[in-house]
């Protein structure tokens, strides 16, 4: 398994979708946040995705040079097209997007529709974060997979959200991100790969009952939400902020890859910035320092575990498996791009 | 066990409220509040808070006659000084500005801090899913309850979130609303005093172990939050927004009753109302004909499991138990205010 220098993967992922016909912006926002995603430990949403991102742009599902298109714009509200644009891009602009104008109104938002797969959508609270303002973020994407709290059919996604807070340390805002379903589909996958069960309470067959045999998920069966019936709540939330508010569709009505809403609010036009960091700050040393209870090591705050794989991968590079990086190679050949040794 | 006709109950709440001192239209409020709550099923936050809140006049705690106070206004947000008084009355102003700001704006939030007891606080978002917005609103309350995901200590609250959306059926919005704690404390309050266990799962005790002995909440355990590491993020962004961004604090540093976050998101900004609303309308209806898993005889949406209640009680009359209702004649008794027969 080769273990790659963050700096060669992406000048290499830079390499691979400007040969495909991505901008030089396009292939730079994209590489970047696939980069990154890796650097936090969020395989799922790194480099992997690169063959994925080709053969879409081969079908013509993704399109490259491609400039979301702002559609609808009010005081403090705006909705882009995305044109089948690649969704990191149209989704850094709607949070962009939110920020101006919650530096103008105190609070901003902005949806998104006709988008590309966004990715880690860590990536995108951050920007608010960093200019002293909660982001808030909720995607609605693919349906098939969650059944409703109670109920059998997937009708739902696993309708991810994300959210930061500034913590005053810069290099650490409280970050949530995660699906609004128990599990990812993805690690589901992996199990199944593993030939591992789940965990109980993960899946349901297709019957409506509960199940570890992950084999059950892909043979009509689904996952449950996070949280029982206040999970269940936050998916249906998510689902009406990023697919109905967005005009993009909910449920399994929704075709297409990603739909987007994004949310700044201005702190400073609340409290004072300062007195809020260090309320945060505290908040957050308590946590830390709370004794952990049994079976735990640590106590951790929203973004800690990505932190911490960070500066180990910083360290010793990222490792990215035989089969992935096959995959990326056979991509780059046939677009004729050099491949660096690892 | 008394069963009460709801116009009733609240007649004889709004004279209680009036002889203790509140106005007019802060015993409306309040009183419509608290027994909207009992026809919801709510009955931890109905009636059962007179007494508590007539304690908290006596004591000073509570203000009457008192008028939340717009202390900063920006063109989108506003942020009231409630004076201690009644949480419902400054609740309500803080989600009709939202509303307003909204209406103007396409979004618009407040908060609030020197806020009583807010009550159940879906409530507020319904506000705006009246207007054909969508609504979302937090509070920060009494911290000590609740230990952060792999934690002990209990600096946090229950920390409740409740959200509202409009979906065709101006009776039947998605009506989400629950404390971000796996159980509320009145809950396991009400088991410790039948003598009951609690779940797995729900209470740690003083070492972090895990219990199912409602005692050892009182004795220093805590409550987890709802949905391992997903919904413990969630407490702390309501603290944040809650607790923080209202500059009434965080975790343990906040004393007092209550502080609020009301938001109000215009959906005619973004996309159709009527289009927004037909796609929630069929969400709804997909959600509600699944077919319930084993264990469950119906899916419900946000909001449902109340509105059953209701239709029972609009019915049967509001069953009031014995204790509570001695307390509530008790403390009318003491106003000398006339006791309605019953």
């Amino acid at each position: 398994m080769p273990s790659i220098d963050p700096e060669n993967l992406t000048s290499f992922t830079i390499s691979i979708l400007r040969a495909v016909g991505a901008s030089e912006e396009e292939a730079k926002i994209v590489a970047d946040h696939l980069v990154l995603s890796n650097l936090y430990g969020v395989d799922s949403h790194g480099v992997i995705r690169i063959p994925e991102y080709v053969k879409q742009v081969e079908l013509g599902h993704l399109k490259t040079k491609t400039v979301p298109k702002l559609v609808k714009e009010t005081k403090a509200t705006g909705v882009f097209d995305a044109q089948f644009g690649f969704g990191q891009v149209s989704a850094k602009m709607a949070m962009d997007l939110a920020v101006r104008k919650a530096a103008e109104y105190g609070i901003g938002a902005a949806t998104v529709f006709n988008c590309g797969h966004t990715g880690r959508i860590g990536s995108y609270p951050v920007i608010a974060a960093a200019k002293g303002m909660i982001g808030i973020f909720g995607v609605k994407a693919e349906s098939g997979w969650v059944a409703p709290y109670g109920g059998t059919t997937p009708y739902l996604g696993t309708t991810p959200f994300s959210f930061a807070v500034p913590t005053g340390n810069p290099e650490e805002p409280m970050l949530g991100d995660f699906a609004t379903s128990i599990s990812s589909e993805g690690k589901i996958r992996v199990l199944k790969s593993k030939g591992l069960r789940t965990p109980p309470g993960w899946i349901l067959d297709k019957n409506g009952r509960l199940s570890d045999n992950p084999d059950d998920l892909y043979a009509g069966g689904s996952i449950v939400p996070f949280g029982l019936h206040k999970g269940y709540a936050i998916n249906l939330l998510v689902e009406a902020l990023g697919g109905a508010l967005s005009g993009a569709g909910v449920a399994d009505e929704f075709v297409g890859s990603n739909a987007v809403f994004a949310q700044a609010i201005n702190i400073e036009f609340f409290t004072p910035l300062d007195e809020f960091k260090s309320r945060i700050g505290s908040l957050v040393n308590k946590m830390r320092t709370t004794p952990p209870q049994e079976g735990f090591t640590s106590v951790m705050i929203p973004g800690d575990p990505e932190r911490h794989e960070m500066k180990k991968r910083l360290r010793d590079g990222i490792p990215v498996n035989d089969k992935v990086w096959g995959d990326i190679v056979a991509a780059a050949e046939k677009y004729h791009v050099r491949v660096p040794a690892v």
